[in-house]
């Protein structure tokens, strides 16, 4: 039996000009073609981020040979194979995190930045997965070295990042502090298996921090708040702590004592991940097949999904991540 | 044979009050007793280094259990064993790291961070080897994993720290940029090996930095400056770069955008020798025997002596470090 044929065009959401949630509307483009080892895949889900935010206020431009369509991560079926893909087979379900174009009927991605979906997983819970999982492993585990027994403490515990860092870092046996911003998040949090949910509109996080750690302080800090929390964070931190910076939510700059780096031995870091190199990506994807791709198969660590939209409502869906109430991801269902 | 019996009391030089190098002035003070697992060393020579000159100033008090005698590293014959040391024999002649109590007659120092003097080196030049080599062993290649073919920034490149550094970055495969504050002492560092020597008063190193690397940056930069060389270590810095701070004498407060650091995925950290926990010094130790003093002894890595001055004259070694118009150590001998 062989594949319906592909559409020649189909139906994606752009941003039509820099602004709030109203500028992502609907328009009709060309299906893209597979390049040599990408796959095409038919998107059933697409995952909403945060840098999908800033790409739409027009603060983060797509990176060099990426599509000017935002959405990073997708759940779908592989409808067409580009020269030399061998990964997968047509009719497979994949997820993959994307450079871009994932708000769409159609995307394509490097079959070595997709993983297969694993079993009892729906489209829209599989397109939750790659963005964090890719991140928390990254940053947490390969370059803040969360080790078993060691305390992580994580900003924006309620986020996708933060639902699936909480379930992550307890499943390799580490405890787990989160800071959020309401006490219903901080609830959340603690249902998903965080020892201690800090409201940081309540609570001073550092305090709560040492007191969680009888002094000693936090061995990781994965971190996408900047601003006033850098300093803080160096204070939190334990000796021979990692900081790690994926994002700056209030800001990069900030004037810093950098005497407790010294001290304490600290090392503050960070990445992103959309610039970085296909086979830096592919090595994480393999990675996370082996590593953490069992634990979702059990059932220890499942996407939080707070809500689905239709893409063409993917402004709705934008403006429920601008109000900041959510817990766990936002993902777009493509019909 | 046995040793000459030690006399009960012994000239050591001490801090009358903070304030300049006037401060240190000869006293009499018991000789002290090698607790278990340390030496008690005849000294020969001590060198001095900045953070004694903090210390003078009321800048930089010993850790706990530190004798309030300045001095961090000597050289001389073991004349006493304590309970249980058994690296040395009486009459060896070895350098050692110590906590304090350098400039002095006598000094104990833990067996296991004290080194055999290497072959055909002069008490002075072995007391010169201890805190710059423990300090460069531990932050360029430990912590800052600096590998063959790779570029090391090194501010203070004629300092006793930078010297080292760059004979040591060189015979391990290395490209050594240094900053230094005079055509003379960039002279200087070129003769050791270094292979671009920046004059930070009259050149700007971030673009001499990027110009010598084809615009990719160092890949570690050791810093003993901190201030407004953050920003700059940043700006200077490769992909992945690692910057090492392991001082801070134009300040630890600095207004910075972490917004390089996570985008070239930079790694900012820091130490201090002083402070570490005996066994952690005595690893630095083995490591050091097993891959510098080879160098040390192939004469390859050589240690360059600026300057010696009686012990009873530390003022005036003292008054020519603030003068840092030397170029590598200053070192007390003790008649």
């Amino acid at each position: 039996m062989s594949p319906p044929p592909l559409p020649a065009t189909m139906t994606v959401v752009t941003i039509a000009a820099p602004g709030g949630p109203e500028v992502l509307v609907p328009a009709t483009r060309p299906v893209p073609s597979p390049a040599p080892g990408e796959v095409l895949v038919k998107v059933e889900a697409a995952g909403v981020n945060r840098p999908d935010v800033m790409q739409r206020k027009g603060l983060y431009p797509p990176p060099p040979g990426a599509s000017d369509i935002p959405g990073l991560e997708i759940a779908g079926t592989v409808v067409a194979l580009g020269a030399g893909a061998s990964r997968f087979r047509l009719g497979e379900r994949i997820c993959a995190l994307v450079t871009g174009g994932g708000y769409a009927q159609y995307c394509t991605t490097h079959e070595s930045t997709a993983l297969p979906i694993p079993d009892g997983l729906s489209a829209a819970e599989a397109a939750a997965l790659p963005e964090t999982v890719f991140t928390v492993w990254s940053n947490v585990f390969e370059r803040g070295q969360l080790k078993a027994g060691e305390t992580l403490l994580l900003h924006g515990g309620a986020s996708g990042i933060g639902t699936t860092a909480i379930q992550l870092a307890k499943a390799f046996g580490a405890r787990v502090v989160v800071t959020a911003g309401s006490d219903e998040k901080c609830a959340a949090c603690v249902r998903l298996g965080a020892d201690l949910a800090v409201n940081y509109r309540t609570q001073d996080f550092v305090a709560e921090v040492k007191s969680f750690t009888a002094g000693k302080g936090a061995n990781v800090i994965l971190d996408m708040i900047g601003g006033r929390y850098i300093q803080k964070n160096y204070e939190a931190a334990a000796q021979d702590g990692r900081i790690v910076q994926i994002a700056f939510q209030e800001g990069a700059k900030a004037e810093v004592d950098f005497m407790r780096l010294m001290l304490k031995r600290l090392t503050h870091t960070g990445s992103t991940l959309r610039s970085r190199p296909v086979a830096e990506k592919a090595a994480l994807a393999a990675a996370i097949v082996e590593t953490v791709w069992p634990l979702v198969r059990a059932g220890t660590v499942r996407p939080v999904v707070d809500a689905t939209f239709p893409l063409a409502d993917a402004a709705s869906a934008h403006a429920r991540m601008d109000a900041s109430a959510h817990v766990g991801k936002i993902v777009l269902v493509v019909e």
